[in-house]
């Protein structure tokens, strides 16, 4: 793991040390490690281990130490606020051996941050402007805390950034990504393509794509999933930046060709913004009339900014009154075949279409738990349906049904999200197809 | 940080090794270690450092060697899987310094789990029936992989388990958390309370309970925050059980007098299900008329497995029409004084609730982004409506607005959603008092 004495670093590594107490209490996960290993694939560079500790100079000092002797750049996040027990100034420089001084630079920052906010600057922020001696200063546009990048007399680089996420986020993009991009670890090129999925299960994609995900492949692909959508990322190195294209494009190209019906696209952020925005692109009116998501289906898809121009209004119609009040399902059908059944689901869907006037329609019934469960309709069952109104002005109702195992009914009302999600978008490719 | 030689770890400190190439590579935070974490608190032990790594023997090895010398209890996560490059268990048998052997018992575990699943037993799931020699089998009722534990030549214990979340916790709770009990570090005696609050930002709540919060306090004072739901936890250290729970019992005391209004509970899962479930229990009937959170309160409450004996349905009206046609909002008052507005928000809730029937409504109508906001009414403006059907048959209907800083609109989303199901408590509160 560590090069050996006289050796020199591997150009391409990379340490992470995270730093708070509230990371160690269980309080918080640490978010700023992933984001940083996530970005740092696409700059040639790969994570080698992270170290969480908490607000203890020696403890900092000491990982930061272990790591600026292993690997070639070291990101330090959190602990740069200005209350006493922040010491990661003090940590790291211990680690560079050098002492800390106040920066004219960060104090100014620092200070015209306060003054900007019409709040008084304390002396205790006086503390924010400290920087190790020898260290360039890594301003900071999305909070008060400066940070900076030294050189280890390993020959590490050392990058110092503060620990909110969003914070560190973006001093990532503005400071530390273009100096990356600068120092590239060797004289390779690289290029990167991103593709999104829905309703793809991280099993199934990882399965198809085989030994493309191993960690030395070119290109190198790696998976994130959150929120029901599974982004792929290619990252190819090559002597050229052509080739580097040409090989990451044609990797995105091959995955993309063992899921073509799952594919959303380039930037997605969620899949009911994408969704909805989806929707709203092509003029496509929807609603939605949900029994167990209970309202999740239309609050994932108006996470889309433009949907208002394509959608009015929806329905939860949790009772059963409701579903034959708001939306004309037949009491028979409820009586013959229950709530959660093909039957209700198809009703529910082809109702809501026809009072709202709109071109889609998608419905959902089933059973979350933990308890309401039968031997024919266990925990876990749920239908869908889907109503489409074509340019000839025909409906076309649609079902599907899904028995999920009974992991919970967060689980499965969030997974029952996702498919209805994923269903208005099936509707929505087969009316403008 | 580390004892000197001959000097003996202490007993009370803990470290954490996290296994996984897609912890380094950006796929998914590193779950475990919070957890772990977090749990350590109640059983006198703290986390002192935690080391991701990936799937690499070498790498596996020199952290747990590590941690062994430092601290006195070493949790290991991840990497039991039946394929090759899971090499958990390789790398910790390193660092212990013996070699692997088949375990018939976990053996028979293993193949067990297949033969109840109906699934073929795979010979590369022999793989996860090799445990250290001389470690003892830690079972898993949870997933495939048993776990072990071992003691280290430094004399520090070694616990290995899943590295998925649900399995991890599981073995926790039912095998090494039992352990824990049984080995305290010390000869004295603890006790915790755990106080949930509503409606508290986390900032508020440190500055009210202050030094409560430093690392060496007793009782010590731990928070959480999730799903607008604010967990603290005291847990409290004496020689004897009754001084330990006199202590843990008094924090808890003081802590809930700082707050009392924001209290929701001791056992809460979120604030969703908390209000559907305390509207359930009381038998308050409830509907929501909801425009920018677009389904997300009701989705919330409906998280409450009971909720369906005091929830019919709810609307959600994106659009002005919608909220004349089934709310009964006035056009004019939509004319005068626009959709966010103090008058709207109160004609949403009073429509919903006098059309549903329920004893309470709230209703939502905000700018929550990117576009849309103007001077007077900017970007994070949100106004609420609760309409309250008391006893009497009299209706209230009260209003509030937020302006929330614009920091996106899935923020801004979600405080509103939080916010709506505060108000829904406050009127339920109320109207059983």
């Amino acid at each position: 793991m560590s090069p050996k004495p006289g050796e020199s670093l591997d150009p391409s590594s990379v340490g992470i040390v995270a730093v708070g107490d509230e990371l160690l209490a269980g309080a918080h996960p640490d978010l700023n490690s992933p984001y940083l290993a996530y970005r740092c694939l696409e700059f040639g560079r790969t994570v080698r281990r992270v170290i969480v500790v908490g607000d203890e100079e020696a403890d900092i000092a000491a990982a930061v130490d272990a790591l600026a002797r292993e690997t070639a750049t070291v990101f330090v996040s959190g602990g740069l606020g200005p209350t006493l027990d922040d010491v990661t100034r003090h940590g790291v420089a211990k680690a560079l051996g050098v002492e800390l001084y106040e920066s004219e630079e960060a104090w100014a920052e620092v200070s015209g941050w306060f003054l900007r906010a019409g709040r008084p600057v304390l002396e205790s922020n006086r503390r924010q402007a400290l920087i190790p001696v020898g260290s360039e200063r890594i301003p900071n546009a999305f909070g008060t805390a400066p940070g900076f990048r030294a050189v280890h007399p390993s020959g590490a680089v050392v990058m110092v950034g503060p620990g909110p996420p969003k914070e560190l986020q973006g001093v990532f993009d503005s400071e530390m990504a273009p100096w990356l991009a600068a120092h590239p670890p060797d004289s390779k090129k690289r290029a990167k393509r991103t593709l999104h999925f829905g309703d793809l299960p991280e099993s199934t994609f990882a399965d198809g794509v085989g030994v493309w995900m191993a960690r030395d492949a070119n290109p190198l692909v790696g998976v994130t999933v959150k929120e029901g959508v599974l982004t792929a990322r290619c990252v190819a190195t090559a002597d050229t930046e052509t080739e580097a294209n040409r090989l990451a494009e044609e990797s995105a190209a091959a995955i993309l060709a063992l899921f073509p019906d799952r594919y959303l696209g380039e930037e997605v952020e969620g899949l009911g913004s994408f969704v909805g925005g989806f929707l709203a692109e092509k003029g496509l009116s929807f609603t939605v009339a949900e029994s167990c998501t209970g309202g999740l289906v239309a609050g994932a898809l108006t996470d889309a900014p433009g949907v208002s121009a394509v959608f009015q209004g929806s329905y939860v119609t949790y009772a059963n009154e409701r579903k034959v009040e708001v939306l004309g399902v037949a009491q028979a059908s409820l009586d013959a075949h229950g709530a959660v059944s093909q039957q209700v689901a198809a009703e529910m869907a082809r109702g809501a279409l026809e009072r709202s006037g709109a071109r889609l329609a998608v419905s959902t019934t089933g059973v979350a738990g933990p308890t309401g469960g039968t031997e024919e309709k266990p925990i876990g069952l749920v239908w869908f349906g889907l109503a489409l109104r074509h340019a000839s002005g025909e409906i076309e109702v649609r079902t599907v049904d899904r028995r999920w195992p009974p992991l919970g009914r967060e689980r499965i009302r969030s997974w029952a999200k996702n498919k209805a999600l994923g269903l208005l978008l099936e509707g929505a490719r087969d009316l403008t197809a």
